[in-house]
């Protein structure tokens, strides 16, 4: 693939760990960063993980190749306006959500040159200094609505996300957020209220925090992520979040239930249910 | 420390862990494996991590200290009679409850002899070939009613779990099992529900396991957990259990909540709290 000039609109954990694989890779000729907030515009540019920063409109202009990597709220907004300015770029999203933003640029003139994905990668850090080496690395990214997108730009989109390593899934936005309601955003809802039931319960004594566990910090480890990411994407995808989150509160209440009429049967039958995710996790 | 004969009763993670800690910081002179699942007993032979199988009779005769890795409903059939078998041998349990079998030997002429400890360190893995290396450094160890043991006892256990990296708290059995349950038991219950959430939409739809990412194998992960040692702790943990399922049941109930009435500022108030766990877990 001939190197391009890439622009990265939001310079967080995303855009800045996908900004050293697209250097490692040898994607880009150069990558330029826009950034709102000044102080991440600068530790990227210290960090070495962009090469210059521009304002927006000036960067689309100089570029090939225009990747969004900002919290699905702003990006509602801000996509319509990129795809304004675009001529031949290539414009890619990397947001959680996606009917909402496919909605948003559905009738554009310039929708074909949109490539809507999700790279089913993250942490529960946040900012540029967050990014790491390696990632999105054997990880799916799904690329939605393809058919609405010009084949060179889907093309060279698919190309990059192999080249970094993700393989790749094709579906439509509507089964995207459904999915991502099971697969992503529930594990954030369970995580929050896990933190906040162990917070609820320090307030009365602090010893329990020293014996945190190995087990307790994988469960709970994603309730240090960011609302301004988080909270956007339940917004976007309320209905399908919902739908799991009841199933799970259902779930939790078998549980319950087991415990109050002590039946360990259904309990084990539960729990070996439950073992039964051993096939997809390895 | 001088090196002690040991036998480890119960030869899956968490006592084949053990035996290649007690090996590698010197601490053993000879460690016998006792298990009633030959398969296992032949498999720890097979791995080096014990040196001899004996029976239990045979083994606690033979040896300086006896160690019981084994499932918390046997622990409390096991340890009145490997008690009744001892002379000064020091018999430490590894169990994840403590309440009911420290109740168990209360009135026990060999009481003394007994060091109830908990290190808090697992993997959702079990079995002999599940034994890792390294298992159990920089976690914490529980021990409880400390005053009921000799202090040879106390003394010699501190020593080992010091050697083995782990730092020591003492409290009594009641305070241990309610942080247990806070800390430990309730993240194996969330991840058991999340899991049969996810598999009981995957019956309509094979695609969300290819999408299936690292926050939710990290959310999931404890969901591969053995319902025969589970079960056993559960109803020997019910009622701190049962507290902490409700209030965690309740504060899902919150997050749904402000999803139905789409109030986003009591949502960001929600995560910001969740957000302070940042305080416990680094």
């Amino acid at each position: 693939m001939n190197r391009k000039r890439i622009v990265i609109v939001g310079l967080g954990l995303i855009g800045g760990s996908l900004a050293i694989q697209l250097n490692e890779k040898g994607l880009a000729s150069r990558i330029t960063g826009v950034d709102a907030n000044p102080d991440h515009a600068n530790k990227a540019l210290e960090l070495g993980l962009v090469d210059e920063i521009l304002p927006l409109e000036q960067a689309i202009k100089q570029s090939d190749v225009v990747i969004l990597a900002i919290p699905v709220d702003n990006l509602v907004k801000i996509l319509p306006l990129v795809l304004d300015q675009v001529e031949q770029q290539i414009v890619i999203d990397l947001g959680s959500t996606k009917s909402l933003l496919l909605h948003s640029v559905d009738n554009h003139p310039k929708r074909g040159r949109y490539v809507a994905s999700h790279p089913m990668w993250g942490t529960e850090h946040s900012g540029p200094a967050a990014a790491v080496r390696g990632a999105f690395e054997n990880k799916a990214v799904i690329i939605c609505n393809a058919e609405g997108s010009d084949e060179d730009a889907v093309a060279w989109t698919k190309g990059m996300f192999d080249k970094i390593g993700m393989h790749l899934l094709e579906m439509d936005a509507v089964a995207h957020d459904l999915h991502a309601a099971y697969v992503s955003h529930i594990s954030h809802i369970t995580s929050f209220a896990l933190a906040n039931t162990v917070l609820e319960k320090e307030k009365e004594d602090d010893a329990i925090f020293e014996l945190a566990s190995a087990g307790f910090e994988s469960t709970v480890r994603l309730a240090k992520s960011n609302p301004s990411m988080w909270v956007p994407i339940f917004m976007q995808n309320k209905e399908n979040i919902l739908d799991v989150l009841n199933e799970h509160i259902a779930q939790l209440r078998k549980f319950k239930s087991c415990l109050e009429k002590e039946n360990w049967e259904y309990l084990t039958e539960l729990i070996e249910g439950a073992n039964k995710i051993r096939r997809i996790l390895k």
